[in-house]
């Protein structure tokens, strides 16, 4: 078995490694192939996705992604990596799940899963400007939209699921947001077990603030399932403790979903569960071993009800590596 | 001194009558002129947004909107009536505050203002689609994006706020959000006392999840701006309060955040709240009067401390009819 190890920017160069050490403890074997890119090093060699770190990722099928730093401004060749390896992988479904968890900062009750079509919408890079002014495509096919949907479904039955809530903006948007939404319920039929209900993007926004608790799967287009996966983790800890798994047929990407943190990049403090979260998402998903990925989760619930965490979620905190220790000490 | 009514559908016929009332007691040679626009028009006549509804918005400048229901599925002909409303009558900005209540469900310490782009982006309705490829404009212009800030800047130091956070997702839409963001950095220039920040959506909708007291003012494009009211008015009670005013330079919109509510429309139960708070905006803003405002506020206030508010935010709840009589008893 291979993985793929891109560290990327900032606090991906520490929590990685450590997310690392952890699935190693449960699965020896692995082979690691690290790769470069981001950033830093667009910065160093022109290209944020090498070609071969494109090469390695699509080789080793399993990657796992740390964290970028995107530019706020237009960087003449500049695309984020991130978004150009789930498409170039056809990691078409990006999976965000919020479990409550014993801390503080969690609300109680909450176990959601978001699923984020992760190839188009306004990701498709196609926005020109005259400096007066400025557009940008949002597109929506058929054809990811019902792949996106079949994962959703897929997942929904295997986990059990009971009602998946389909966002979109359909009253502003009928013809893209509304291609989105008829192609779920469109592939919704073959999976007659599982309730479907549809919310507005505004409304979801609201009712995930009042009452989280209250949905179970949602599958959104890309934006909004960005925007709903950061607002959902609010509840679950924080970015701290978010994980996610980039989904297609041929490759997935273990990746947290927090950024690269420069505020506290090279202090040793940031948070590694989300990305160890994020491998044991890879082993149960794609490596199909959802016993392993349950050791890791088990032991990091053991480790924050013992009162053990980062500073982000709790005072006094400990550091990434300490953290990380612990963890494996308790698988 | 003339306003244009129109309730619209569903609890657009309950609560803006009762609005009206409030706002009749503090104004009483107010002349009313109603008119309708939405859902139910359409049916009747074939236009969401009748040519006589237009001209009386125009006349009259003030206007009080009360909700649609929109069509979640393309209708051939239905264009959303406030959307358009809005872009006509040039109310170039939407002023969304959230206000900590003394309600079990509003959170302490909250007191901030988002401004919302209210005639581009996403909202052009350019949109195609061929059935198998949808395609949607995001349209963003430098004139539309320095109004909406200049027009924020000014508020902000009209009503001696200290921090404008520019909200976009640049390192996605470098060339449309960075224009938006861009545009509003240089109207900061002319507004040396006011701080200005930035903070990508996805990011501003957890911060507002988890910390909306840190939030002064929000300047946002037309969507995220969307999302984020809908996902602050949680934190001040819910939609039944949240109020809102589209300003422009030859009119100004009083509209409540809320949709038409068809689940409890009917029944006389809607929150008349914040169609009251959203006409007390008038006052302050439009007609200059914020004496007249603050004494609508001041009686809401003193309202929900004595624990009279409708079932959505107390039990038991009091009708409309009976919140807007202690309303206007407090005045
Ligand atoms: C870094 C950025 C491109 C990315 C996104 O918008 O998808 C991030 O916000 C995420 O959610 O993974
Ligand atoms: C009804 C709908 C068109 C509207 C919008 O999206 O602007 C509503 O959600 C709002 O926020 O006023």
């Amino acid at each position: 078995m291979k993985l793929c190890v891109i560290p990327g920017d900032g606090i991906g160069h520490e929590v990685v490694p450590v997310a690392v050490g952890v699935l190693q403890a449960v699965l020896p074997g692995l082979q690691l192939v690290f790769a470069d890119a981001g950033w830093e090093e667009f910065c160093r060699n022109g290209k944020a996705l090498p070609e071969r770190t494109l090469a390695a990722a699509r080789e080793c099928g399993a990657v796992f992604f740390g964290a970028v730093s995107s530019p706020m401004q237009l960087v003449e060749g500049y695309r984020s990596p991130i978004v150009q390896l789930r498409r170039e992988l056809g990691c078409h479904a990006n999976i965000r799940p919020t479990l409550s968890l014993p801390l503080a900062s969690s609300r109680n009750g909450i176990d959601l899963i978001i699923v984020r079509e992760n190839t188009e919408d306004l990701y498709v890079g196609d926005e020109q400007s005259d400096g007066e002014v400025a557009v940008a495509i949002k597109r929506i096919t058929r054809k990811a939209s019902l792949r996106v949907a079949r994962s959703a479904f897929e997942l929904a039955r295997n986990a059990g699921r009971q009602r998946i809530t389909i966002i979109h903006k359909a009253n502003i948007l009928p013809r893209t947001d509304g291609l989105f939404r008829d192609c779920a319920r469109e592939v919704a039929r073959d999976f007659p077990e599982i309730a479907v209900d549809e919310m507005l993007v505004d409304t979801a926004a609201l009712r995930l603030a009042q009452a989280p608790e209250s949905f179970d799967m949602l599958l959104a287009p890309n934006l909004y399932g960005d925007i709903l996966s950061d607002l959902a983790a609010a509840f679950g800890g924080g970015l701290g403790l978010a994980p996610s798994l980039n989904l297609g047929v041929a490759a997935a990407i273990a990746e947290p979903v927090h950024g690269s943190a420069p505020d506290i990049a090279g202090q040793g403090i940031a948070n590694p569960l989300a990305a160890i979260l994020s491998v044991a998402m890879l082993l149960r998903v794609w490596w199909q071993r959802p016993e392993l990925a349950l050791r890791i989760e088990q032991a990091v619930r053991a480790t924050l009800l013992d009162g053990i965490a980062t500073p982000d979620v709790m005072s006094p905190g400990v550091t990434t590596q300490h953290l990380a220790r612990v963890v494996i000490e308790r698988i």
